[in-house]
């Protein structure tokens, strides 16, 4: 009954629920977390992978080519299913009962994303697909769904991405210190926190590649039976090129004034197999050439700060899977000195966790009427309450 | 703000705009409503036409074999935009502020709807999808929008229609006096309100067919130049020839127990032609076979009451475009002496708004927290509130 949502907006301490599903279409992260007044404080996390059959599916869904309506319609149900599984999975699995749980944030799975737009009449309109249908997670969970958060921010002219800034700015602001959140996925992001600042003093952009250069290197060198370089271990076994690092430097996008964003149209298969075509003409070492491109991740982070931010953050709160790269951290410290290095995990959100989690935050802040786009991080034209609310 | 959700919860008095554009994507529907308590007043009601290359984009998306999946996406906010270009232009044309209308119910477009469902791992899953993005109607026109009614109803094992009845229910439903609501569409239905009843008390049921076959037949005779039998005058020329109608009668569907639903694979071309064929055989004049299909569409109607409803209605209500076919209501009330015939307009819905009506009551619903989906009528599991809401 919509009396829950009216409990939930006057209630001072709610479970919530967040659901994220990447564009790599790996499976399901799922966090709980409780919000008393701001303070979040996570209670369990899981990951739920896919089915490797749901994943093809998902997969052949987000190509013009082989994306059929009638698989998009059944698909988006499918979804929702797996969703709500995942929640009563996460339940069970933590002896927490449905019963005790506010709300669902649910980002769904993105097929399509268009943020440049496409004519229609004397407009440009902007658009975006997340499937995962919340009625059905809702439904058969018998709990309060929030869920598709970007469309919110597209209707008033933003790119609806990035979200993840809002949560940073719940989670991590501070009254009398400067915060930076660095997010290292295959993309790196930067959430910038200024002391005492509100919603609209976050900027927040993409400062560059992450580990996608990283992984892409340690895969060409070990001929694919590595993906990763865990830990950090083969950069630290390797020198960083000076003349490749150089190089690499020269990449547009890193005098690019922000807000701006970027993907594997700059730094994926293409720009790697160049840099790799280089060192090879060069007879560089495999480690060599993996501590330089691991130096070019740390260097474009701290370029980004130097050019871009308007003050050195006090503080610098890692997160994402390049947290777990030891020589990158490293080399990210030696180059912003001044700065302390912390992790998420300081602060009680395991690096892993720290997406779905943004998703349980947005989800409160809808319940709340809080607006929770950053409009100077997805160029919106102002504030909005993101999200559709499904009641039960 | 979500305060104006919260309101809203309070509100006795209500202004709500209920839009709709039927599976023919002629265009949008637009009815503005006061809601008092339970009694429904329409305000204003216009008809906003698609223009012919977004109606032709439209039908394109709904045949799998030419929608794409980037149209998807796309059209799924321009028809956002055009939804809430009609709710402006409704409140320009009549004077009354945006500001002034608290809700907006959208039914959106149609584009794929799967109720018997399919395989997914051991389950079946049933799904359904509308677009033009609410988000966008939500921010367009700063009035918080209810949407996607149909896969609540879904999620819990419904068909996702009817979803009229409900909106029958609080429109007609009466505590002394027994009434059918009988809409005559292509197809036609009924919903049968039995005094003092309450929500799970509805029947609900396709009685056959509509309109459909009359309009064939005239097709057929006219030789394409008119495409229905305006206020019923070429069946008034015309004598029933009850050999033809007998034979009609033998269609397996009329035998079939509710709930039962039908469409244009049962009723559709090939049954016209099929009818066509026989009278043509026998050299029936025009006149006459349209006056036969009109008495077959009053029997199948009068036929249904006797074999399905528990008790003869007191009242019988008509809407739908069949509603304007004078010879038919005659025909009608010929075949049901007893009962009373009034059509929507005795209670101030004009026969053509009142599906757009029907969504304005579904949002408020939403809002209030009342379950608004009718389980006998859909087969769902058990009642449900139906919709997605998105705040402003």
């Amino acid at each position: 009954m919509s009396r829950r949502i009216r409990r939930m907006m006057d209630k001072d301490k709610m479970r919530v629920i967040g659901l994220m599903s990447g564009t790599s279409a790996d499976g399901i992260d799922a966090a709980l977390v409780e919000i008393t007044g701001r303070r979040v404080r996570l209670l369990v996390f899981e990951v739920f992978p896919y089915p490797n059959a749901l994943r093809r599916a998902i997969l052949d869904l987000c190509r013009p080519e082989s994306a059929r309506l009638e698989d998009i319609c059944h698909y988006n149900f499918v979804l929702g299913e797996v969703f709500a599984d995942a929640v009563v999975r996460l339940c069970t699995g933590s002896g927490i009962g449905p019963g005790s749980i506010d709300l669902i944030g649910s980002h769904g799975q993105t097929i399509h994303h268009n943020p440049q737009g496409k004519r229609y009449a004397r407009a440009v309109i902007r658009s975006t697909l997340q499937i995962g249908e919340p009625s059905v997670i809702a439904q058969r969970t018998g709990i309060t769904t929030v869920a598709d958060f970007r469309p919110g921010d597209m209707a008033v002219g933003g790119q609806g991405a990035p979200l993840v800034p809002y949560a940073d700015y719940v989670l991590f602001s501070h009254s009398r210190r400067c915060r930076a959140v660095q997010n290292i996925g295959g993309i790196a992001n930067v959430t910038f926190l200024p002391s005492g600042g509100k919603e609209n003093d976050v900027i927040a952009f993409d400062t560059g590649p992450g580990n996608m250069i990283i992984d892409g290197m340690v895969r060409l060198f070990s001929r694919g039976k590595k993906h990763y370089d865990q830990n950090g271990v083969m950069s630290a076994q390797g020198t960083v090129d000076r003349k490749l690092l150089k190089e690499m430097l020269r990449h547009p996008f890193l005098r690019r004034r922000p807000p701006k964003s970027t993907g594997r149209e700059e730094f994926g298969d293409e720009f790697v197999e160049h840099i790799y075509r280089l060192a090879c003409k060069r007879s560089l070492a495999g480690v060599d050439v993996v501590a330089t491109v691991t130096a070019f991740t740390a260097e474009t982070v701290a370029c980004a700060y130097r050019r871009f931010l308007p003050s050195q953050p006090d503080e610098l709160i890692l997160c994402g899977g390049g947290a777990h790269n030891k020589t990158l951290v490293e080399m990210l410290q030696s180059k912003l000195p001044e700065v302390k290095m912390l992790s998420s995990e300081d602060f009680g959100v395991s690096i892993d966790a720290k997406e779905a989690v943004s998703f349980a935050i947005l989800a409160w802040a809808t319940i709340k009427g809080k607006a929770n786009n950053v409009p100077s991080a997805t160029g919106a034209a102002g504030p909005v309450i993101l999200g559709k609310i499904i009641p039960t």
